[in-house]
């Protein structure tokens, strides 16, 4: 079985994992699971995400949060930037880029960003732009590339034109995301396998769910591909709305076990990923909840 | 990706799956269990252990269950022979075969079994020369193949021999077991590459246990070595006594969810599956404790 020597994991649990979270995770208590992180040996993570703060409650500190992230080198940050706006307020926080997202789907963007995936696309070109100029790296997130909830089966070829539309705008990177946990790695498989063939050197992330219990099966599947960077999240914070209780992203801290198994390298210490896991799940417990009237 | 398009699931439930749970599930339950399992679709099950009652109480039951097996067309009954003693138990019941087991490492053996492997293999010899003599077919099982509990890893040179061995004794099909759930997908297709390289035309059995939840991927890399036969288990019973709470065997209802995503056809509804694995969870709630002290 050929797989790849080396892994990164990009941990999402302070964006992905707690947006849908129904408490507020002050922002100190964030910083030190950011530290956890970095002391665990994780080498990248997606901090926050510059929306309103009215539409994602749980990340409403992101301008805090900005101002106040620490230097944990090698540790790089990204941070979500939805738009113009959002990108003006991530300013001179110390990150290495920018993550993006638009869906695959336009009911999906439209759930999602009130717009279709071609306006999506218009809109965050000058974003992407942006950061590039300001020397950031951008991550091209696309959601739901894997079935959606108002779709099912995402036509591929949507996939595809989208992965070669971020291309050419200027992404460094594309995320294709498993957003509801529905992918299998026959699909993953083939997903990965036809952007490739359109895109031979664009580097590709995997951002897979496990709502079904797939993620590792699917991360499998990636790795036989060549893909060496997952998002992931500690603890496997970061349910889908559309699956309550099911678990959510795959957790960097199974991930790393798996990897590790296989002997493949992520410089991260098992040990220490656990407790930072446990430290996420005493961070979400004692929460702040929403007033979701307000 | 290339996999097979049909796979057959067997499951150990009623043997594997409630031999180490602390209750005494009866007869008539365990009865229903497999008409459940034979409704959904379940083409094989493995049904008991003819072992002393006093080894393993929750199967003391397994001459009463034999007695009473239901005609359940095309459904395949096999039961766990340890010894002649226990093949002269299974009497006149409607097998289609035998399951025998032995331990691909000594220590294991001497825990479970009070003897060598090579002794174990000694004894299995005429077990499966009397259930060929009455035209049954034989599963051979190897416990602890990816990892023992007490050796750490097993020389795959020990496990390539004991299949050889097994397959001169007249085993009809080698039932690769990770006991302790410890395999991970590398090993998987390592272990079917060697014993393959060797024994060409034995068919394989993956029986696999899902500790750490590695279960699935482990199961994709067994398709992609060809394997079409997987010991499963309903609910995921099963647990492993070095692991006490961990999640037990593959479940039967989870391995048909990810197998029918990926287009392979099992002939198991997955609805009648679940409705099939709450029965089993019921039935174990409602089981008799068993006096350990007796």
């Amino acid at each position: 079985m050929t797989l790849p020597q080396r892994v990164t994991l990009i941990d999402v649990c302070l964006r992905d994992g707690l947006q849908d979270e129904s408490v507020f995770v002050p922002t100190q208590a964030k910083l030190q699971l950011l530290d956890a992180l970095a002391r665990a040996g994780v080498l990248e993570a997606e901090v926050t995400s510059f929306v309103h703060p009215k539409w994602i409650p749980p990340l409403a500190d992101a301008d805090a949060l900005a101002a106040r992230l620490p230097n944990l080198p090698p540790m790089r940050f990204w941070a979500l930037v939805p738009n113009l706006r959002g990108y003006e307020r991530s300013g001179n926080a110390p990150l290495f880029g920018i993550t993006t997202v638009l869906s695959a789907t336009d009911a999906h963007n439209q759930a999602n960003l009130n717009c279709t995936s071609q306006e999506s696309l218009r809109r965050l070109k000058p974003v992407i732009a942006a950061a590039k100029a300001d020397g950031r790296s951008v991550r091209a997130a696309i959601s739901v590339v894997f079935g959606c909830p108002f779709e099912g089966e995402v036509p591929l070829q949507r996939v595809v034109d989208l992965c070669e539309q971020l291309t050419a705008a200027g992404a460094d990177e594309l995320v294709l995301c498993d957003t509801i946990g529905v992918a299998h790695p026959r699909q993953v498989a083939e997903v990965i396998g036809q952007v490739r063939a359109r895109l031979p050197e664009m580097p590709l992330t995997l951002h897979l769910h496990d709502a079904r219990g797939f993620g590792l099966a699917n991360m499998l599947a990636g790795l036989q591909e060549g893909i060496t960077r997952f998002d992931t999240s500690l603890g496997g914070f970061g349910g889908c709305p559309y699956a309550p209780g099911a678990p959510g992203n795959l957790a960097t801290e199974r991930a790393n076990t798996f990897l590790t198994a296989m002997g493949i390298a992520t410089d991260i210490d098992q040990a220490a990923i656990e407790a930072a896991a446990v430290q996420a799940k005493s961070a979400v417990a004692a929460g702040e909840p929403i007033d979701t009237k307000a």
